[in-house]
């Protein structure tokens, strides 16, 4: 009975933060009156609460009141307080290492998987998967595994980005990347395009916005995802 | 008393394999006649064998023979038999790892704090530095640690990119990245372009190639060091 909408990033170009998910946020979060703000990703070195603060302007005008994960004695109380959850992007590591290093990180998936609602953007979405070894991130700390959630029964690639057609830059592509992975892991990989998100709920995965994703699976050509398409 | 040839990239556009670095590796393995290749980032998977023949097939244009790491009973043996290595490009944690797990990695860092050549591309330039966070590839496995040889006293970042001026894409410029590295980690970082690389006899580490590279020190402004600096 999980509920979980992932999108590949917070803001889309030209709009202003979640401004574009925010219908599908609304339904999502009915009936939700208190949200855990994870900010332990905090992109480019804010504070928590400063993070915290962003995501409490969106959610307050909505009328959902945030509390950041900081903000709490313990993970037991915090998860306590929350209707709901919501883990904002950054880097994916250090995300991934705090929620092991203060104990979030059983609390989470434990009330997630008794049906309180998720939401996560770019590194908030990717730990939702089995692993965070298809991230884009640079590995700035060590977590203490790269495990995930395993939430969803695949990999994500947040922000996915097709080949340039006219580079002439030597590094790897996206989706090079993701076939150096299934050379050593057989879980499939969704790469989401930024203005893409997951909805999940139960074990039904839809994918919603008006792209279309990339879909990896180990040994076969990648294909391409309608939205609307069950996953 | 180490000698280092760091490349950003092994192959630079419009460009065969090793070919724009033809004339610098003449001089740095000068008197070298046994080369031992290390194949372990292997890109795309390909197989040890097809990626030191590759290796093979243009240093026996220079009159060097070469052998793969895979081939030799243990290290020990195999440092033995090189009078130089060369770790080519591919993944850096799977690079890692593996050093680590075949015990290449002990060997090979004694001999080159002996004395013997060491030269690396794009991966095996990165474990060169002080660790591997600051690789760009995808974390496609867990390798026991992200501590690499240390034996330039600061991190590389290879195929450097500059950020795209007219870019809509939200995820993060390879600066913004090194800034969040630098808010866990106080060792200074090169950003190394294709067509870049360093050469490193004793304690005297000097940029070579036509271009500049990106220097990053811990709360400071980004600077470019031109070429022939020494760093």
């Amino acid at each position: 009975m999980k509920h979980l909408l992932l999108a590949s990033t917070s803001t889309v170009h030209g709009s202003s933060y979640l401004e574009y998910l925010k219908p599908a946020i609304e339904r999502f979060f009915k009936g939700c009156k208190q949200l855990l703000f994870v900010p332990f990703a905090r992109p480019g070195g804010i504070t928590y609460e400063e993070y915290t603060a962003n995501a409490a302007n969106f959610f307050n005008s909505i009328n959902i009141d945030v509390k950041g994960a900081h903000e709490f004695e313990n993970p037991a109380k915090a998860v306590e307080w929350a209707d709901g959850f919501f883990t904002g992007g950054g880097n994916t590591f250090l995300l991934l290492k705090t929620l092991y290093e203060t104990g979030f990180f059983q609390a989470i998936d434990t009330a997630v998987n008794e049906g309180k609602p998720y939401m996560g953007t770019s590194a908030g979405s990717n730990v939702a998967g089995i692993s965070i070894g298809t991230t884009n991130d640079m590995p700035i700390c060590y977590p203490p595994t790269f495990k995930a959630f395993n939430w969803l029964p695949f990999n994500l690639n947040p922000h996915y980005l097709d080949p340039l057609p006219d580079s002439t830059h030597m590094g790897e592509t996206r989706e090079t990347r993701i076939k150096e992975f299934h050379q050593f892991n057989n879980q499939p990989v969704l790469g989401l395009r930024e203005g893409s998100w997951l909805e999940c709920h139960d074990d039904t995965i839809t994918l919603k916005g008006h792209l279309t994703a990339r879909w990896f699976i180990q040994g076969k050509e990648a294909a391409e995802l309608d939205s609307g398409s069950i996953i």
